[in-house]
Formats: C-alpha cells, structure tokens, sequence
C-alpha cells in the first residue's frame, strides 16, 4: 500500500508549534498546488466548493498510540483512533477546506492547517444527502 | 508513504456489484477486526460512537482519473476528486460508520459499504463544534 502524492500544500504555515489544531480554528489561506499528470482528476472544482483535502502529515509520529487530547496534558490520555492527534499509525490528515479560486493546476483554499510542504494525497467532494446523490 | 494495515473489515459484501456505493444506502452491519499491536489505539472508542473509518480500496483501479459520477454513463465525465469514485490515484476510502458493539480488538458498525478483507488504515472520531473541543 504505497501512497503517491499528487500535489503539495503551499502554507505561510511552517512549524508545528504556531499552526492551529484544526483549519477553522484560524488558519490562513493556503495553495493546493498538484501536479501535472493528475490535471484530468480536477475537472468539475469549481471557486466555492467544498472537498475533504487527504494530505499525508510527513512529520508525524507513527508510533504513538496513546496521547492527551489536544496535547493537553490536562486531558486524560484517549487512544488516537478517537482522537484528531497527527500522531498515529498511518498518519493520514483529513481537512474540509473551500475553494476560494483556481489558477490551473492551483486551487486557493480556506481552512487549512496543514503546513507548507504536506503531500497532497487525495481530494474527495463533501457526501450530499441521499436524494441529491 | 507506506500505509501499515491496522486491521481489516469482515462483512457480508464480497463483491462491487452488488455493495451500496455509499454505507448509508443499504450497508449491512460489517466488524472492524483490529491488530493486537494496535490495541491501544482504540481506548476511548465506545458502543454509540460515530467514526470516520479510512481504508485501502484494494480493488481500485488507481490509474482512472476521470469517470462517470455513480458508474451511470448518463452523468457527464468528471475528474475523480470531484466523484466519490473509488478508483482514483490514491484509493483511500472515508465512511462514515456507527459502533454498534464492541468485542475485545473488534468493532460491530452499522452503514459500512466496504468489502470483505478490505484493509483498514485508520479511525478518526467525528470533529465536534468549536465550543465542544
């Protein structure tokens, strides 16, 4: 099971300890920059849409498996599969963003925590509800 | 990016054909059979607890990178990162499940479209309002 990036974050973020835990805890705008050969897979984003952005948190610890929610050390320890921690076995990153506008291969989003240099792994739209599927 | 299987999904759905596209459209109930060396990770999961389930389409097709949204030829072409398609370039699969029950290292979940012996790679909970957090 090898991943495979498909694009790169461009963020002013760049260290952990200044980047906010989730995006809409007031993260800046950020660049979604992919690469050529997956141009096709774009098609139909559009300014304004809303996807779950799949990045691969490259400074991860994958052998963390107990952790104080939040990193507050006043929060009882919780395995990470029912906590956000970037800090589990597969440390994949799951982020809503909004597509503030699109310059080819380069979408401009909001809502993104992720730090400049975070592989894009996959882009997938929010589920509509049943009858608008 | 190498993923580590955590687990593995044990359900009634053996074959694309006839599973639901999505876990809410007909899904039976499915286990999430986790590794003992993961054990820990799972602290904090209870019955009743709505999870965000990611796993390793194994049966993809990951050089597709446009298709026909829902397999119905009627839809127009789309680029995969705007479709649910779970073939695409890095074939990871988001459900959103239901904890029925909870067995030792598996987990009984409810709306689960994933096929017998797909590989699980992670578990993340469902992020709360800001206030909540």
């Amino acid at each position: 099971m090898e991943l495979r990036a498909v694009g790169t974050v461009e963020s002013p973020l760049t260290d952990l300890a200044s980047a906010p835990k989730q995006g809409d805890e007031g993260a800046p705008e950020a660049w979604l920059v992919f690469d050529e050969r997956v141009a096709d897979a774009l098609d139909g984003i559009i300014a304004g849409s809303d996807l779950l952005l799949l990045t691969w948190l490259d400074r991860a610890d994958r052998d963390v498996l107990r952790v104080h929610p939040r990193g507050n050390p006043m929060n009882p320890e919780q395995g990470v599969f029912s906590t956000r921690s970037p800090d589990r076995p597969n440390p994949i990153g799951l982020h809503r963003v909004t597509v503030v506008s699109i310059d080819g291969l380069r979408l401009r989003v909001r809502d993104l925590e992720a730090l400049h240099g975070t592989p894009i792994i996959d882009v997938k739209p929010l589920l509509k509800g049943i009858e608008e599927r």
